[in-house]
């Protein structure tokens, strides 16, 4: 990416493995995150421009000496960001905060939308899938390295249980993955805040129970109907910005969760009394990918969810600076790359 | 209270019973708290004046035809909001959410720093203690009211477990406390984060390992030395003003927990990034301190626990004002008043 709106396909050096711990991967299959429209939206002009893409699938082909958990010829799939997966904080299932991990697409390393990707801690990064490079389940795969562990790391850090009444603020492919993991985590009740019809149909799909269309204060009030009153155990905050985090406080039972995962365009948490009078409790930040790839690849391989159904247009690489457009027009909820 | 810095004893109507859920108490001990001290500042000037004080201990003088589990001549404490033990909230432990509940000296209702207080909701709100009026540990029983429920609150909230590295933002009597809780709860490490000389020699007595009297930036830095440069896993923030919540969020260890009891003079939680970056929850708020009442009261009363200790100075209620202006100039960490 060069600029705001500007995404170009580049031919760049060869990836190749440079650490002992490396793997070359060439990718088979990557997309399109709700992150990456920022900069889309906002990039200052560069010249030298930036690497894009940190959700991927590829066929390992290469692994470095002391690399022992993948080799030339496994289909793996990589989290959003790398982690050695030995550190203090990989071992507790918080890779994202591993203190010798990083991210796709800078300081040397490539970006997860292109054609071959050097993936550093590759034993502590890279998870083997049991399955064909062109699995039809492929799509589903693919969201675990970021959409759905996201939608999930926010219904687990909003603490959902069976039972529960939960509330998703917002229906982009990130809220859809909360439904899922809504539904997956035994809520009994599921509202999506949301109005996209997209978006909205494949939620009721996913298991959402409720559709609330209103914003700001109406939509406070319309949850707090749907929930005898009390507001939703559980909220998930997928989207970052201070309007939503604002409503996302206010419907949160007392006692309540409000999972957040957005990345907020704010520094501070906005009107947050009543998370103090209320004891709403806010947890979560981003997704331990990682952590969760291997808990929700049984889920995938044996059809309980199909979050690959967030996909609603496939590409080839040619094609991405449309898809981003697309994406970022709303007229596709998530974009997927073949290569 | 009649404004900032305007502390009248007035003789009131006699406290009496109202709704056949009251009880009538006459007050034995009570005392001023850190929160009656932001009226203190900050007051506008009232004819009419408000009623203070919102712990206390006192004798059953006459009970209403539906209460239940008080009688005449038992010893009761109040939690520092009422309740009435059956609501939804209530039976969740979280009393101070309770459908039908409210707080002393407002809406019609007696404060505690008086000599007698009707009690409403008595069943749901008081607890008999199995003591004599003036069993000597009354000091450390009174602290259950707030200050110790609240420092425990804090240490729950931030998920102190055996083994973790807490740090205490703040060195008044509810931090105190909250380093008995840390303690109590199997805090290998308890550092907090003050420079109050008599506080800070009470926090080591109580189980403090250490001590940090830098500020901001500096307090940040000493924290992340004393805990191998991770941070640590629970903070324990009680003061509530946006520098105390800064170092709080910039303390905790990716994964950690904010624990959060102090009256917040913001509306916001600032500077709130790193929480989602190294998913650092925030948790907390008003203390159900009714909850924690009955599980607390054996450790005073088998003498594993004394938080009575806070109280550096004892009044009657003719001193209330001069009590009020000890505790602002911080010539008193915390207040008692006997009647």
């Amino acid at each position: 990416m060069h600029g705001a709106g500007d995404v170009r396909i580049e031919t760049v050096p060869d990836a190749r493995l440079i650490e002992r711990t490396d793997a070359l991967v060439v990718t088979t299959r990557a997309c399109i995150c709700g992150s990456d429209l920022w900069p889309y939206r906002s990039m200052e002009p560069s010249e030298t421009g930036r690497r894009m893409g940190h959700e991927f699938i590829g066929v390992v082909e290469a692994v470095g000496s002391e690399v022992r958990t993948v080799k030339p010829g496994d289909v793996v799939i990589a989290p959003f960001v790398w982690s050695d997966g030995t550190c203090v904080f990989c071992r507790e299932g918080l890779q994202t905060s591993c203190l010798h991990g990083g991210r796709w697409g800078a300081d040397g390393v490539d970006g997860g939308q292109g054609e071959a990707v050097r993936v550093p801690q590759a034993d502590g990064t890279l998870v083997v899938l049991p399955v064909g490079r062109d699995d039809s389940r492929m799509p589903s795969l693919l969201t675990l390295s970021d959409v759905m562990a996201t939608g999930y790391h926010a219904a687990v850090s909003a603490r959902v249980r069976p039972g529960s009444a939960v509330a998703v603020v917002g229906d982009g492919a990130v809220d859809l993955c909360g439904v899922i993991a809504a539904k997956r985590l035994g809520a009994e009740r599921i509202i999506l805040l949301g109005r996209r019809p997209d978006c909205v149909a494949l939620a009721k799909e996913f298991g959402a129970t409720d559709i609330v269309k209103e914003r700001g204060e109406a939509a406070v009030g319309r949850v707090r109907e749907l929930t005898n009153g009390l507001g939703a155990h559980s909220v998930l905050e997928c989207v970052g910005f201070g309007e939503s985090t604002r409503t996302a406080i206010r419907i949160a039972r007392p006692g309540g969760v409000v999972g957040r995962v957005g990345l907020p365009q704010e520094e501070s948490i906005p009107d947050a009394l009543p998370t103090l009078f209320n004891n709403v409790t806010i947890s979560g930040g981003v997704a331990p990918a990682r952590a969760y790839i291997e808990e929700l690849l049984p889920e995938i391989l044996e059809g309980r969810i199909e979050p690959g159904r967030v996909f609603d247009r496939v590409i080839g690489l040619d094609d991405l600076p449309d898809g981003y457009r697309a994406m970022n027009e709303r007229e596709a909820i998530k974009v997927l790359i073949e290569f």
